[in-house]
């Protein structure tokens, strides 16, 4: 499949709208459960998307459009949510992300970029050159991501209460992986 | 966390709504694409729901609570979906998946299950016996599972467009495991 820019528009502006339809008002249990030790629940994972909307995702375009590969990205902190989301509850979070979401995605159409933007680079900390079109597909990558994390923290859940059917469920077998930007 | 019916039903009504937002009026290249080989598309996996409703879970819940281990579960088809599913578009599984699997649950209120009902058993074709607590828990991981194959399986269509990304992103990781029920 061919990345473009409409392909990628076309799954990000849904996100919001798949993590209400699974998370909004499920009890506690569900959303505030982690796969054990230091991991993520529902929660958390929600407001890391909030964080790389702020800090990540539309700061980086901005930088590659303004400075190409002679400034490179601000490193990512993949625990910046805390003080974001301290007090708040998760509704609270679905409906700031959905707002940040689609202020990037206004933010991104106003750029209306060409094609042959798609190449333009800029400069990873860890990576060095990368064309703004992998940013923009690593964008999409990464909600679906966070998506195939929560679909296996919560099925963890049941880990014991699913008996010998155990074996047939892959998403118990999934390992885990890491996820950043 | 401790299964329970109540928290077994809340995630199986939400599955629908969650494919719907995911998935509904999503471009062909996103819900027609593949892992590769026989795997399936977003289609197929929609397709194997709506059968799995009709011939796997309230079928066994009703064979347990009408012949508990006297008689064999009827062994799940996999492939089963293919008849129902021809020429049918996307949005047309997606309206069937909700009705089916409202119709599903109607059915399991109707019956009125008390917690020591969850102790009754029944027979797997390959496991031998099986609760009708751990058949519950195993209905909402297998929404699980498929909603982690879904995740993976869009995010293998941008694996070559995230370039250096591709190590941070762990839906990218993800070997694929097998899911049955």
């Amino acid at each position: 499949m061919q990345h473009s820019l409409a392909q990628t528009i076309v799954l990000l502006e849904r996100t919001p709208a798949v993590l209400d339809a699974l998370l909004r008002n499920l009890p506690e249990s569900w959303t505030h459960s982690t796969e054990g030790g230091d991991t993520w629940n529902a929660f958390d994972i929600v407001g890391h998307l909030i964080h790389a909307e702020h800090t990540d995702w539309i700061p980086r375009i901005t930088m590659i459009r303004q400075s190409g590969e002679s400034q490179t990205f601000i490193p990512f902190n993949r625990l910046g949510q805390e003080e974001n989301c301290r007090g708040k509850s998760l509704p609270q979070l679905l409906d700031e992300f959905a707002a940040v979401r689609a202020a990037s995605l206004s933010e991104l159409r106003s750029f209306n970029l060409r094609p042959q933007d798609l190449d333009r680079r800029g400069r990873h900390p860890a990576f060095g050159p990368v064309t703004l079109g992998q940013l923009l597909a690593t964008w999409a990558v990464h909600d679906l991501t966070h998506l195939h994390q929560l679909s296996r923290l919560m099925a963890h859940q049941y880990r014991e209460a699913v008996g010998p059917w155990s074996v047939y469920l892959g998403v118990l077998q999934c390992a885990g992986h890491s996820s950043a930007a």
